[in-house]
């Protein structure tokens, strides 16, 4: 039997649970905690997935967990289905891919009830967590939680498989790659849950990428709006939609790691000071605000020059026009005078992977738009200061171009949001221009 | 949405779909094509599946497909579950090992739509297969077939996960280890389907073991009965229940090679003549009855001596009470005089695997019994004929018995049914036993 839906989406929900459960205050808290690949990457990784949901448990907390596959699985069954044809049908997909956090989540259970917890698996289409019909992309509308409610109200733990969905017609669906941080984060929203733990292979958010400079910091706290900016800018951490969701809902969540030992680290205070991890919040909860909190970079953009094209009305829509109708994302544009001027040069950037198809569609539409000459190139980084503080303070900007010209670095592009400034640069000029860009502004480790 | 269940156990149901199929008379005939594990190993195997399946799409036929995990995923997944914890909850051991089946459909489904066939899959819970709830060996209740028909009327392959059912709390179940058979047959059932072929990495039915028996032959044709004797006596090629399944239903059987080049064979007569593999069928539909059909061996019982025990009422219920209280089947019983008449031995086989524990019940239940002396030995192989021409020729228990001690061969127990008579003896003289019956009733190929 299907229980009736009862679905995040409705206003004020979270305030009928939060009310429910003070009423019968059975736990202390109820926490949404997500493991991710490399956190049940093997028998003895979930051993320990399960000591750290132990700790939670017996200090009082009601725990739903949320599993991706074991590392390496799903990139095994993507492969699968691309031998099977490269053009494969997307529903088919997602039957084969949902099936590596199908087996991580009936272990998980197994482990913890050889731990004396009380617990059980959930598969999406169980739960179940209904989505729409975007086959591998799918959007979450409505998670069912009345029987879950009931459930760890009686001390149960449910082990949901993350990346799962059902479609309207009862077919399996997948979130995405990175989807089960999206799953954790709608099944925290849904269940009205104090916060939402993602246990990963890091100890937390870090200022910038510790590979480059090791005198980054771990952050405390990090707002949703920076850390949305962080995720979409290069931070591999968390997956944007997960956060974008955390923020829309108000979810807190912290992110953390699973490779400490559990027994080392206390059940976490609500509040979320004296974290382990870093705490995603409102800003309102962050007391000592920095102008910058990160630096990002990202690699996966290409660029891409027109050069002397007329400088008239409608010459942007004869560019732009077809690559939005072949379904290419332009990120950055600039637009620069050329000497003549009646003539301007377009510069702008695209996902790395749909630079050739970006080529071809501006190559066939060479009649229309009138150009000299095309350039592409994908050997550039996109590197990005993120700070909400920077809504208050101005300069930021001016400085950061200073500091860059100074170790002679060439900024091909900007482009700006209320707490972010983006440049792209020549990629060999990556690690300096981070490790600049950090100690300019106060963010390296005493 | 879930189909009004519509199920195989509904009397003259089959009726119903023959009348239905012959009114729109879309396709030539109704198939359950099964393919086993080895037969799904990799994706070339899974490729050369899904030309078997093209062959009889292009007669015009019907197909839904049944499937097994890729050969060894199931072991791999058991192993899973029984790292994570040697004594675990059933109904997670059923979530992770019916992963590989889900995995297999949606390939072999991605497969059949390259090769311009419409295909989807079917997972247990969405046809839904539903059973009862014993998780690990769960019997199939209903198979509701509604959509399922719809869509093969309009010439959709269905691929069923086999092994798979639904339990009535809306948790997955597996059906056993070499359900899949079951499964093929239930939904043959189900649907009234014309023949469900079982394709396998054998031909068909041996008169024996071929890697014993150089001259073994195979079967055109044999009678459930005969098949289900031999499943249960030894051979692997079927999995019992599925054939009794089958004989209970009326559906008939095909076992052959999935390995036989797709391109080789024509599709095959309804009639069954002229096949490539064997036919399990009816009794009326075999023309030329052999007294024997075949010989089998079973290496997997363990034989249990009980000497010097009092030969008065009780004694057994003593011995064989005690033994079924711990779930222990027992399977030949003999029971002989001793020497001085009051006492007597207690001879009898269980599977190999309980030997152990037997042994440790009867010697805690030695006062209850009072016997003088407990042997086990698994030093022992059951060799059995098999004919259903038994039941009217005299005599051949005696040309077995005769055939045997002229070639030294002592028989420790015997046990006899309609059509089939069993010995026990020593492992040793296994092959030479089986050589010399399978001569004996003229079974050797020409």
């Amino acid at each position: 039997m299907r229980q009736p839906a009862w679905g995040f989406l409705f206003p004020g929900m979270v305030d009928i649970l939060r009310g429910a459960r003070q009423r019968d205050s059975k736990f202390m808290a109820l926490l949404v905690m997500k493991f991710g690949g490399t956190s049940v990457a093997d028998i003895e990784r979930i051993g320990n997935a399960a000591r750290h949901i132990k700790r939670e448990v017996d200090a009082g907390n009601a725990c739903a967990i949320v599993v991706s596959a074991m590392a390496d699985e799903t990139n095994r069954l993507v492969e699968l289905t691309r031998k099977a044809s490269a053009l494969h049908d997307a529903r088919e997909y997602d039957a084969v891919v949902s099936a590596g956090e199908q087996v991580t989540a009936g272990i998980l259970a197994i482990v913890l009830q050889s731990m004396s917890i009380q617990a059980r698996s959930w598969q999406g289409w169980q739960v179940p967590i209904t989505t729409n019909d975007a086959h591998g992309a799918a959007r979450i509308k409505e998670i069912a939680t009345e029987e879950l409610k009931s459930r760890l109200g009686r001390g149960e733990v449910a082990v949901v498989c993350g990346f799962q969905g059902l479609a309207p017609d009862n077919r399996i669906t997948t979130l995405g790659r990175g989807g089960s941080d999206t799953s954790a984060v709608a099944l925290a929203a849904a269940l009205g849950a104090d916060r939402c733990d993602i246990y990963t292979d890091v100890d937390g958010v870090y200022t910038t990428d510790p590979r480059i400079v090791a005198k980054a910091r771990r952050l405390e706290r990090v707002s949703y709006e920076e850390m949305l900016e962080m995720a979409s800018l290069g931070a591999k951490v968390l997956q944007t939609r997960s956060v974008e969701l955390a923020m829309v809902k108000g979810v807190r969540l912290l992110v953390r790691s699973s490779f400490q030992a559990p027994q080392d680290c206390a059940a976490m205070r609500l509040d979320g000071n004296d974290s382990p991890g870093t705490l995603v919040c409102d800003e309102d909860e962050i007391v000592e605000q920095q102008v910058v909190s990160g630096i990002t970079y990202a690699r996966d953009e290409a660029k891409v020059a027109i050069l002397n094209v007329a400088d008239k009305p409608g010459v942007a829509a004869a560019i732009f026009g077809p690559l939005a109708d072949a379904g290419i994302n332009v990120d950055m544009i600039v637009q620069s005078v050329s000497d003549d001027g009646a003539l301007t040069n377009m510069t702008f950037t695209v996902e790395a992977t749909q630079l050739d198809r970006t080529l071809e569609t501006l190559k066939s539409s060479r009649t229309e738009i009138g150009y000299a000459d095309l350039h592409g190139s994908s050997d550039v980084v996109k590197v990005s200061v993120i700070g909400i503080g920077m809504r208050s303070h101005a300069g930021v900007a001016s400085s950061m171009f200073r500091a860059l010209a100074e170790k002679g670095i060439n900024i091909q592009a900007i482009s700006t949001s209320e707490i972010k400034i983006s440049v792209l640069i020549d990629a060999a000029y990556t690690e300096l221009a981070v490790r600049t860009l950090h100690t300019l502004y106060g963010l390296d480790a005493a």
